[in-house]
């Protein structure tokens, strides 16, 4: 029996980190090796088909050897460990999301111009590290709404987010911030991808009978996926790979939605696919 | 029997109002008409006081005669009719509030740097009409959230406030603002005076059995203390003058809570405490 299936529209991989992948491909068909500080993707599978073809992933700067190939992935990097990365001959493949330059972009000109730079996301994902990493003067990371509680008033304050951020969230700390400063200034940085992503999936988990949902356990934007989707009672499978399937679970379900992280290539996405119009 | 009786804290005359109702006094005390544009306060009896001293109420600049004395009140004017005034020869004393005068000059500065300019208040209100005179460039005027539902994305929002706009009418307006457009800055222009009073009518009402409210039922800022004590379920008797006072409604109550509108007179609120100190 053939399982009805609906895919969320539009869902996985983004623009931003498909134009790195691609970039990144690029550099080990012409390098034997290629250093990315950090995981290029938060996808366990991705990542270690890459490193089949040279990927050398790291966790400190001090890992990449002199004159190395170094690779920046899609969350981007603050500008000093870049520059010391340059002054020790290294190459740099930029791979930033252009959103993301956008975020670094803004928080630097709010900064140069005075705001406290107040970053809307989570202070530890590496996104916000590379953002924060572009302001020089005093900046503050907050997750949420609630987290701005404790704050004292601020002449101005110029908030930008974490491409990512669910539109809800941005919108609950805006309006906290206007109660702190008469001068607030806002960029949103979120991504129209995510915002479209978030959109299906809340549509799909309105309609289907419950979601497989694929994507990195690591990655922070199918955990949000995640979220909207269990916040309206809609049951959700979390798999990172085709074989985690939970077959039993199809039982009883007239309608399975299908979404994927922003994260996930569309490789895994075929193979879950193939997995379940193939089973018995 | 006397009746305990707790004020609201601040409540009454704002600074701004209480500065042009001494500078209309100063006017009339040296001249024998004095013409205004609009009622001066929103208060009735204030009024008919000012009006035996010589203010003449007008509506249109063009009732005012060449070469008179005229007054802007604290809610300020648009710049071109004043303009027509003056070129009419008419004196003109300025008793424009210093808060509704940061939120002209923010709209202007917003419209003149490019911005959409969303004004969040009562579009009939004379203070937004006074705000809106100073934007040159596009501009709307949204009293609640929801009115923003219809509007298209635009570029760049520039957002100031009816000074006396409750903090959570802004926060739900640049809630959602910041979905309409990537770059969003709020100038917060809600005065001082108008959360404090707006608090201390909060606090006022968890703790009394019912709050005695003096104001114009013309009053704008009296109309959003009665909201915000009704919406916690307080009983309310929303009263202009002590003649009004209905006794019957102080049975069974024990601790009845006072407030005035930011445009009641000082003597208006003296009149009654004394009426209910000296009830029988």
């Amino acid at each position: 029996m053939k399982l009805a299936y609906r895919m969320a529209d539009p869902t996985g991989l983004c623009f931003g980190v498909k134009r790195a992948i691609a970039q990144l491909e690029q550099a080990l068909a012409n390098n034997e090796k290629v250093y990315c500080l950090g995981s290029p993707i938060h996808n366990p599978q991705e990542v270690a088909r890459l490193a089949q073809k040279g990927l050398l992933v790291v966790s400190e700067v001090s890992e990449v050897p002199d004159g190395a190939l170094a690779f920046v992935r899609a969350h981007g990097m603050a500008p000093r460990p870049l520059e010391e990365l340059k002054a020790r001959g290294v190459s740099v493949i930029d791979g930033t999301c252009p959103f993301v330059r956008v975020a670094q972009s803004r928080a630097r000109e709010l900064s140069e111009a005075g705001y406290h730079v107040l970053i809307a996301g989570d202070e530890s994902h590496p996104e916000i590290v590379s953002i924060r990493g572009h302001v020089s003067g005093s900046v503050s990371v907050v997750s949420c709404s609630t987290e701005l509680s404790d704050f004292a008033k601020i002449g101005r304050i110029g908030i930008v987010s974490q491409t990512t951020l669910p539109e809800s969230t941005l919108a609950a700390i805006v309006a906290k911030a206007i109660g702190l400063a008469s001068d607030v200034r806002v960029f949103n940085t979120i991504c129209r991808a995510t915002v479209e992503r978030q959109r299906a999936v809340s549509e799909l988990a309105s309609k289907a009978d419950g979601i497989v949902l694929i994507g990195g356990k690591n990655s922070a934007n199918t955990r949000k996926l995640y979220q909207i989707a269990t916040d309206q009672g809609c049951e959700v499978q979390w798999i990172e790979e085709a074989s985690e399937l939970e077959r039993s679970w199809f039982q009883g379900r007239n309608t399975i939605g299908i979404a994927a992280g922003a994260s996930t290539p569309d490789w895994l996405i075929e193979q879950f696919i193939h997995a379940i119009e193939n089973q018995s």
